[in-house]
């Protein structure tokens, strides 16, 4: 059972999830026709917004997994202190900050300057891994804010997968600087990557704490 | 008493909700009075806006209904796992996407385009429906995640009702291509009939919910 | 104690609520300085959207005002069904739609148009007090839903501070038609009133619950 | 344990920073390149974003720290009562309008305006620290809401850091007058400081706490 203080972090960070998850759609604007308006007009134009749509929905599925790895990840902790908070507020900064590379990607994937758009977007992801590391780091350097129950084993493991996603996302960020849509595939199959990972903490995690509620 | 898990994605998906539906407000735009601003002018736009607040009452009371649906789905979860995170976000992408269709309605339901308006409105619903679904399917399939007190027959009711709905949004989707009022008119008739299944489902819930506390 | 059912519609609501008060921020529009850019220029523009400030403060505070009500109010119920449930679906839609109004206000409250922008904004006042009425009435008749602690006497002391308020927002609302600042003041000043109303509610409720849990 | 009352107060408060603290990233604008679409345009085009970059950070760590602050403060409370609810209010109508300033610090901080621009900036923080100081008194002013646990000593330290805090706030907005940058310089050292007061008095909480549980 997590104290207090705990619990609330992690409200306000579900908050902060939850908005920049839903502001997402504030970002996709809607086709003005000019002259005059026909259905089919308004089809191709809604088709035409397929960049929109395809930012919207790979932000959207980051943000959902990076919650639910986050989420995860405060299971593990027994309590928190200001270090983790500010951990936490730079990870926090950066999730706020998606909703802006996916406007841009969402601008400009169809232009010349897609691999400046690419780039931008991988390059945030880059920093939302580095985030996560800061923050796995925090918690469970020496076992810092690790609840008992968590074996090494677990922590070892995870803390594997966030250096292993770390330095992907710095070779997709390189790549998208060259080829645009190969560094945005690594980092949208990154992402179904992180919900395997999860999938399987979330199974052991269970039984840390079905086991230990015993 | 659901475990913490449950509540926390309930949390988050409530979060998500009242988000969407605050957000539809910021497609009503302004109006501008170029020229000579009189209090007649002002009173006429205003109410040259009716599709903007038509637009928004429909779509807060679908989002609403939605959420209330969303709401006594949870009450029937013992547990939820990974599978049943990622129906959930599905359903939540296609819920905080509803404020784009909304304003297209908004801006066309008077215009030429008026079809591919209501169609595009109308096809929306039809994925929300497959996502309500999917998500009822995660759940009940073998009655995976739900609690022993539901009886089946309640269960086969539910089912039943969505399955029902997914082919009646489906008509209306290909009925608002031709004729786009009647499509609309259908969907939000469907919404009336969510929320009185709702109101049996709660009143039966209730009961089953009261009985095991006994 | 409420129930869960009860608690998750009042963080729903709040969370409404909140998203609401919040929202109103982004109808203050950063000033564009065409020409050169100086600090006194900059000034007098910041000085110039005094109508966007008074008309954020004002709305917050009204939202604030009903968030505090509506908050004193679910410490009264012991239960709510789903009628209760559309009758706060009613209200939210108009909490969440004062953005709007208020926006309205702050861009005609200067111009010729300020009748109209006021009785919009007075409207828009008339509605949600009818929403409390409805939801008060919804939960109060026959005390469907109110806790027994809750004397009868209090449940009409503040059956009739709605009555009234409803009919003195009518009033305002006529009267900002031919006189637009005497209405917004009469608005303003029932803001007022509220908050004395839920002062002294909240007292007589704070006894009535100390009482009831000795 | 605090009681229901001053718990969702905490929790719409909570509310409110995190929608306004996930707002800011809304003021960041979308480049448009008109011409010949490039990505080294695109590239030079966010690089010179790097005002509403610096605004966006400065004004996410100022929230996070006031939340920071404003949570650790109800830990102290053992009730709350209307006049503080006001006292609240008026503090989030600040936290609220914080978007505002930090757009137009964005917008102008690179033109001649830039000193307008920082003394509208600094002065919101006055407004803030403020807001503090009276949320402060409203609960402390003869111990009217602080839990017996908390040692006078510790609330006497707390009062003299928001009374210094006001003072430097408002000799920073002065400065800020003349020499716009030393001003915003001395508002963002400020923050570093309130983080660490929190620090430490998180720290002599958290003792008080268990001390009191034992």
């Amino acid at each position: 059972m997590p104290d207090k203080e705990t619990s609330r972090v992690e409200a306000f960070s579900d908050g902060v999830f939850a908005i920049a998850i839903t502001l997402l759609i504030l970002e996709i604007k809607v086709p003005n026709l000019e002259s005059f308006k026909s259905s089919n007009l308004l089809y191709k134009e809604l088709i035409n917004l397929w960049p929109s749509y395809f930012a919207f929905v790979v932000s959207f599925a980051a943000i959902l997994i990076m919650w639910i790895n986050h989420h995860g990840f405060f299971n593990y902790l027994k309590k928190i202190d200001s270090r983790f908070l500010f951990a936490n507020g730079f990870l926090l900064l950066l999730i706020t900050f998606i909703p802006f590379p996916t406007a841009i990607l969402a601008k400009y994937i169809e232009s010349e300057a897609v691999n400046a758009a690419a780039a931008f977007y991988c390059g945030t992801m880059v920093l939302i891994s580095m985030a996560f590391n800061l923050l796995w780091f925090t918690s469970a350097y020496k076992r810092r804010l690790i609840k008992p129950i968590i074996s090494t084993k677990l922590i070892e493991k995870i803390k594997k997968a966030y250096v292993l996603g770390f330095v992907i996302y710095l070779l997709a960020f390189i790549i998208s600087i060259f080829y645009a849509y190969v560094g945005l595939i690594i980092c949208i199959s990154l992402w179904t990557l992180w919900s395997f990972l999860d999938y399987s903490t979330t199974k052991e995690r269970k039984n840390n704490i079905t086991s230990c509620q015993k």
